[in-house]
């Protein structure tokens, strides 16, 4: 404000015309550059003019806030600080009503709030559990009682609140701030895969399985975005009979969701796949899998719509590892929306593989984080139209970046890349659907002078 | 290793030439890219390349040691948690031979290791101190006791250690890593600005002034750099006798200083200044403080070589308040060496600053953490070859960055900007001279695969 008041007095009282010219260049200046980022060409109509006026509005109030009072500042802060905040920004919830066009990177078990897992998934009939090995709760689904080691959880919860607090505590990955205190990227992984690792059984039980990706759509749909690309792995699911349900299947079965969905919501878009297998999986598995996507892609056209490798880039196998089978499945067209960057390191395997993405023809790259580092792969990715797959809170709550504000979409976004914000596995980290992602990159990764908020996607 | 084994693998068992020319051009993708960086076109002598290989080495172990062990991996750290661990590096201590150049962007203040202002500059006779209402320790030296509220600092020290613990904790910002879990970057600025506040009055005495900035340059000059340009105000000096020195003499005692050191140390190149001025200055100290430059680049010709605006660009005011002035100064054929972009805001005053710095020709940026967000600016700044003062772990312990990977510099370096790398105020976080920050530089900014390290300063 006060540097708006010398300004206008400078313009009206001295009349000076160095100065008008000055700032008159300068505008033009900011203008030229804002101009390069994505949204910039895209004309409003009047309405729509007006609703971005009232947006903007609410956006400066809070950046004004926080710039002045940097701890106030919301989408400064970690996701799982900020997230109460969140939920009363008005800006916030604008983005919820905004629609959204598409979620496309999500993973199948990250993909619905841990509140409807807790709530809804374990408080089924007929659930057991056991601790395994590998699992500090491994949950099956029995017709009847199979004995020792396995309880009925409806009855562990009438012993103690023990059961309930630990398992809640496990289901997602969010602590403290002193907790966070010594995680290291690694330390982090570790709890995200024993979540997934609780939950994984749980879906792997038929009408679970159906209940929870019919919740995946309806939480996107609530969120106002029409349609999810979920990345799917192709374990077998199983009911009280224990009958085994093959990938095939499976496939079937989450078309039946999606269009039953549709059906439901005749506005919504639904979902398509994307079938993944480890990143540490053998040549075997890997040549298996790519050649089931492959039927599956005939079988399913416009549903099941490519192939990708899961798990940590950094600790996990590199996609170099997998070069002659990756190389055959692209001769025979496969489609790849490989992972790639999702690292701090520069030249480091996990950062090669983003060179390998570019080479492998993916279709889209997910998380990119490291692309930035990479002139001639940056030139590429603009010029063959690649989506960079921006994935905010999961970058932050992994790990990679503290405070948004530094994160690398920002020279994407500034630069018109072709980006899609994302929302990776918000079940995991307490999210749910997609717009607190938007809010992320709203106020910490998007320009704050007057710009459009209707977006590509 | 297991990458390369199962990479030679490929190509020497199957021999299949779609895998090997998949590889070849790979690999010319990764020549490609790494080749558009900084220091990428500098040819090599016999010898050259051969400690290039060595440091690469070291570089590589200990990339490869973090990449396995994040938690080990030193330059992930901050610089409080990393400084004992950088110094057992081979990598620093390879980097502290490396003749580096020149330091282009350090305070007069903050350019001197706090060690030897404790030990050497509050150790000396006549040294009075009392609490004022700005300063914890406001220092003066007499000829004869003043008189309460001044007390003697050798006969403070004798009455308890209580003085020397508290100077010592508030000369740096140093702090545990629970002590910085509140820190925002305005109270980290606040703690910044009292240690300028000790410091300040110390170096006001002219005896010490003239030791500390022979200590500056000896400080450069055994870390095995041979130049810096020094950010210095125009505040007078005063002696025993309670004579003033003007800012004229003040600019004459420095250059006797850097000639008296140059002719110590025939090999060394002594020092240059950038003078300056407070952001939050008035027009008329603005008017009066440029008017001085003017005449002092004129007496002192390539010794003053231009001019800045410092203080916090969050908190202060942005070049913008300034133009009736600085547009003037520039008529003048002013050089200017602007801070500016040293924040993590987008869009606001501080970040726009970048803006006024292009557009006021300024010779170099200080910083320019923010620029990375403005394509127009970005074209324009390596159009015209304006260099950036990167300060890598000033940026980190002020608050902007936590892990310097995310450093916007890497962008810089790849796409070889003209960069050079600075020091900023050591002596405020316990650094010492230069090579600190080129061992970021090295390990946390610049690529891991092998790239010369021969650098254009």
């Amino acid at each position: 404000m006060k540097v708006l008041l010398i300004f206008l007095c400078y313009i009206f009282s001295t009349a000076s015309s160095p100065i008008q010219d000055y700032l008159y260049h300068r505008q033009q200046l900011i203008t030229e550059s804002s101009n390069a980022a994505v949204g910039s060409d895209i004309n409003f109509t009047e309405n729509e003019l007006m609703a971005n006026e009232i947006v903007m509005q609410y956006k400066y109030m809070e950046m004004e806030d926080g710039f002045r009072n940097p701890d106030r500042f919301i989408a400064g802060n970690s996701f799982f600080e900020a997230k109460d905040l969140i939920e009363k920004s008005c800006v916030y919830k604008i983005l919820q009503l905004l629609p959204k066009g598409g979620n496309l990177h999500a993973h199948g078990r990250g993909a619905v709030s841990s509140e409807y897992i807790y709530r809804n998934l374990t408080y089924r009939d007929n659930l057991y559990v056991r601790t395994s090995d590998l699992h500090i709760f491994d949950f099956k689904f029995f017709k009847s009682d199979p004995g020792s080691p396995w309880m009925l959880v409806s009855k562990l919860r009438l012993i103690s609140d023990e059961f309930d607090i630990k398992l809640k505590k496990k289901l997602t990955i969010v602590r403290t701030q002193s907790e966070m205190e010594n995680d290291t990227i690694n330390s982090i992984w570790e709890r995200f895969e024993k979540a997934f690792g609780i939950i994984k059984p749980l879906l792997t039980y038929k009408p679970v399985f159906e209940d929870y990706y019919y919740q995946c759509l309806l939480e996107q749909y609530e969120d106002n975005n029409k349609y999810i690309e979920l990345r799917i792995g192709l374990e077998t699911l199983y009911d009280l009979d224990q009958r085994q349900y093959s990938a095939y299947e499976k496939i079937q079965i989450l078309q039946d969701i999606s269009q039953k969905f549709r059906k439901d919501h005749p506005d919504a878009w639904g979902m398509r796949l994307i079938l993944c297998v480890n990143r540490n999986a053998g040549t075997e598995e890997m040549n298996n899998t790519l050649k089931i996507v492959q039927q599956l892609m005939v079988e399913y056209p416009g549903f099941v719509i490519g192939f990708d490798l899961i798990g940590q880039e950094d600790t996990g196998e590199p996609l170099l590892s997998h070069i002659p089978t990756l190389l055959k499945a692209k001769e025979n067209n496969m489609k790849f929306f490989f992972h790639a960057g999702e690292t701090k390191w520069y030249g480091e395997p996990s950062d090669l593989n983003l060179f390998d993405a570019v080479l492998l023809n993916s279709t889209r790259i997910g998380h990119a984080y490291a692309l930035l580092k990479h002139p001639k792969l940056l030139h590429l990715v603009k010029e063959r139209a690649i989506a960079l797959e921006i994935n905010p809170i999961s970058n932050q709550v992994l790990g990679l970046v503290k405070d948004l504000r530094n994160h690398p979409s920002s020279y994407f976004i500034a630069n018109n890349f072709p980006v899609v914000i994302a929302s990776d596995d918000p079940g995991i980290w307490d999210g749910k659907a997609l717009s607190y992602d938007w809010y992320y990159t709203f106020m910490a990764l998007a320009i704050a002078w007057k710009k459009k908020i209707k977006q590509k996607c």
